[in-house]
């Protein structure tokens, strides 16, 4: 039976604490928020659970081995640190931490402690991301050529991050995931913030990998519309995920492009394909299930879950150039 | 009466025939293409209109007062200018000119010969922009917060020029039209080419405005789906405008963003509001139609077209920044 | 304080007593149902609530003014004139009854007792059908022409009743809200089962009113695709609702249709006519919740619940006149 | 050489023409018209094809062989029998002919004078309908249970007849190819007409053949949106055909319905299956083109078309009893 202590019961919390309960080899023991109506709300649904202002309490209690991180980003270095140096390994929202050195001191403590750190990188455990990990590991969109996606609404949900910090770090990690970890050259970033001494609320983000593999993200707390929208083009295939569509979520387009290498030829000529499309099914799971599978099944057997703290300090890497890129007017950071 | 002589019919050269023909104050003379097959067209549905592969003898007839040029840009320079040099007006294909150069040299010929030029920007004419205009002028949106545009598909359309002049050209001149021509600041563009001496096919290009107005292009010959879309956010409305959806083009959300000025406070409170969505109706006329139409206005009246050498000007400055700064890895460009 | 028992825990019988639970005035005391997991499910989040397998633990509690009915429509005779016989205001599932002379039994019992009859068409209190009543009563549509409702999908929810009665009742319920009550002239069905055994599983009903307006409704469970979309048409105006689509769920169009009256002609004009459309915000709240308050308020001020006993008997009967057409193969009833 | 002289040059009187032109074993020798304005289009574009307000001129010219009738459906009948009787072919605008008996005494005369007779039903040379077809005649979609299929817009284009007449006849048309002439048993059909002296402006037709297929068609001129949407459905895999979809036009399901037939067991068990959906790519071809390829073909070889007058004759039918039922009020039709 593993035990754990949740710290941060806001919008979030609550899924993560229904999760952990639903699983047969978990035990939560524990709930930390500064908010006592917050913990109200825990104290009357689940009366079994212990509730605190006082994150010590977890830190503490010999009995608890993992504490479950469920607060702002600035706050995550100090509680992961404390957790780690009290023994426990650490699942932790996204992003991992506020800067790459904040990240790789927590790896290192864990390393040493021998304990897990795992970053809610949530989306990799979506039917739909599984699904794409599955078509590109098989090969089927050929050389890839870009992944651009879309993600905006109306809604400013962070406060103390930018856009890119609180959108397109879900693409960043679904793109990181889909390319086992490959880091990108370089990152160019512009955007800019509307509103006097708030951060950016609409930015873009690109990032360049080898082989003329370009990433491209628009984030957006200012947009009428909803859209949740990728494009994974590769010269024999190009995969759409449209996530708001719930019955055609992932399309595969048997579409291509292709250069015809006649030698004796000055000009090359370029060729288009077009073919039929593929709607797979996808399973309607809870990612947040299957993702506390995992967590569990990691720290039984003691493998690296593949959003390990490893996998958060990639991603927090590329949201750290961004914000130097934006700084510097769109300039392009070597990473 | 007004003579007009056409140079080049390959794609949209019989589209601009067509269009000149049908208006009552308007006589083709002549059409001109290397390709005698292209010829051979007009010669079976037009037997009225001569022929030729000569240039020069639409460029010597002195009945001639218009030349439409329906050229690649790298030979607009050349014959507009011999156009002109000849004390004929012109009609020419966007973008206007190869650089910025040559288009400033146009405009002093015109000018000092009091020649007009009309650069062939269709997309002002369209019905869409047309009401999109009226919104903007009429202050609906509020103040202005961004333009993003999406204007994607597969196929190459330009061989000679990247895909943001190919692409990007429309979206560029049509927020150059609703912002009254003003120039923005500074041009931030990304971009890769996946073939072997070819130009850019996908590309990011980032225009930056005055008090954080912000404009973005995405430009792609290598996306499964066509997408022709363009978000324009102000604080008060927001327009959705789908080109590509014939029943409700234009979307006009009464949504808005609102940032309360409490002095006492010393967080600023960012408000959010979401009332009716609006969908205007738009006539379908054919955009062209309505340009030949504003060009026979403003030749009859020595009125600046709204598409003048000047806005061609304007446009082209923008991409030739865009180059610039594709070049330099996104670096930002100061117009 | 309102004392309620439940009897029914299945599929809908979670949201009935969530949502009794949240009125302040409403205190759940007892829930009946014959499957023991189900009740378990009950003791284990709300062990304040008694359960029990025997209906009458509720009948023949005096301390109990309502008895709520979640089960299929063949028991609800019974439950209902059990209830309303020892003095308990009813809520009960729809269809109401299973013929219309049960519906006129029991509106009788609780007419003679003073008591309550609600039917739960649940529908009837969501945030579009609402603003559809708002608009139709205002009289923007003109004079009607015509209600069109789609209601497919892949599944049989229902194993005792006909697609007619599990999937048009919702849409029958919704025409006779808007149409204040007034019964149609005469009902035509067709449909059929594909199963040996089964009822209909794909049926079209039609009912027809004075002055040429007409209803359709077309039921069905094996689509592939799921559809919820209604017409409604005036010669003023049409609205085009579809359940489906978060953010447009209702549109109203300003399209029309005249007559032109000229008395010397022979052949009567019809002229067309295509404005703006209209998409009002709807306000995204639980329908059961509201209906729950109406519930409430109607019992204690004395008031008839728009979803009354009256109002399920008139679906019930358009019910019972369908499964009539339905036999004599599609001939038109007389209602 | 195949001589064609054509009658009637209304709306669809010009694409005829320009695809019988278009095809090279084609001579189209005159163009009858009682409007001169239209006849004057005809001059203008052609000057080579004779024109005339006299349909004898085209009877009595011994050169052509083939008379293409593109008039209302009133004129068919005595058209194509003055036609045939000249020992003319005759190709012929859907539906056929105002009743079934029209119907069987042209088709007499032709066979009797060896005379081939097609009827004008474009839908059947589509690439979306031969997609189906195929699928269909493969057998894939398993035991067909029901063909739906909606068909509505704004607009009356047809004075003379009612909305079934107008619009379903395409549906029919279709369903009869795609069942390869298979007549139904029996048919049902309610609708009412808006306006005084008007035919049926919405209608709603059932048809039933034997094992429980059924097929429905919502025909209607008052609908503030034009839908054509079709859905058949099989126990094994199911289709929706959406024909304004240009890029995703036909979507093939691969979904089913199964019936467990446990005999031990009382109650059947449905079971629903949902896997994946293929969207074939269909080439874009004209299908009129198509059509006057088969027609001329099946001059040269003798072949009977797909949509013979016997073909033709079936359409005419079910519309024959549609009017009836819709006289009866719904009641059903046994053809």
């Amino acid at each position: 039976m593993i035990n754990i202590g949740i710290i941060g019961f806001g919008y979030w919390g609550p899924n993560i604490l229904r999760n952990f309960l639903g699983h047969p080899e978990v035990n939560v023991m524990q709930v930390c928020d500064l908010n006592n109506d917050r913990l109200l709300l825990v104290r009357n649904n689940y009366p079994g659970i212990k509730v605190t202002n006082n994150a010590n309490d977890i830190f503490f209690d010999n009995n608890i081995d993992v504490v479950a991180i469920v607060t702002p980003v600035s706050s995550h270095y100090n509680l992961a640190k404390k957790a780690l140096m009290n023994g426990k390994s650490v699942f932790v929202e996204k992003p991992f931490t506020s800067n790459s050195g904040e990240a790789v001191e927590l790896i290192d403590i864990a390393n040493k402690k021998n304990l897990m750190i795992m970053v809610d990188h949530t989306f990799l455990f979506t039917g739909a991301v599984k699904k794409i990990k599955e078509v590109v590991d098989g090969g089927g969109l050929g050389k890839l050529f870009y992944y651009d996606s879309v993600r905006i609404n109306l809604g400013l949900f962070q406060h103390d991050v930018n856009v890119i910090w609180d959108l397109a770090v879900h693409d960043i990690s679904i793109m990181d995931y889909l390319l086992d970890g490959q880091l990108p050259i370089s990152i160019n970033a512009v955007g800019v913030g509307h509103f006097n001494g708030k951060p950016e609320d609409v930015a873009y983000l690109t990032v360049k990998y080898k082989d003329n593999f370009i990433g491209h993200f628009h984030s957006n707390w200012l947009s009428p519309v909803k859209i949740r929208k990728t494009i994974i083009a590769g010269d024999e295939k190009m995969i759409v995920w449209n996530d708001l569509n719930s019955d055609e979520k992932v399309k595969i387009y048997d579409k291509g492009v292709h250069i015809q290498n006649d030698e004796n030829i000055y000009d090359l000529l370029v060729s288009y394909r077009s073919g039929d499309m593929h709607v797979p099914v996808i399973p309607n799971l809870e990612a947040l299930k299957l993702e506390v599978d995992h967590f569990v099944e990691c720290l039984n057997n003691g493998n690296e879950p593949v959003n390990s703290g490893m996998a958060g300090l990639r991603i927090v890497k590329i949201l750290e150039a961004a914000n130097k890129s934006l700084k510097k007017q769109g300039q392009e950071i070597i990473i």
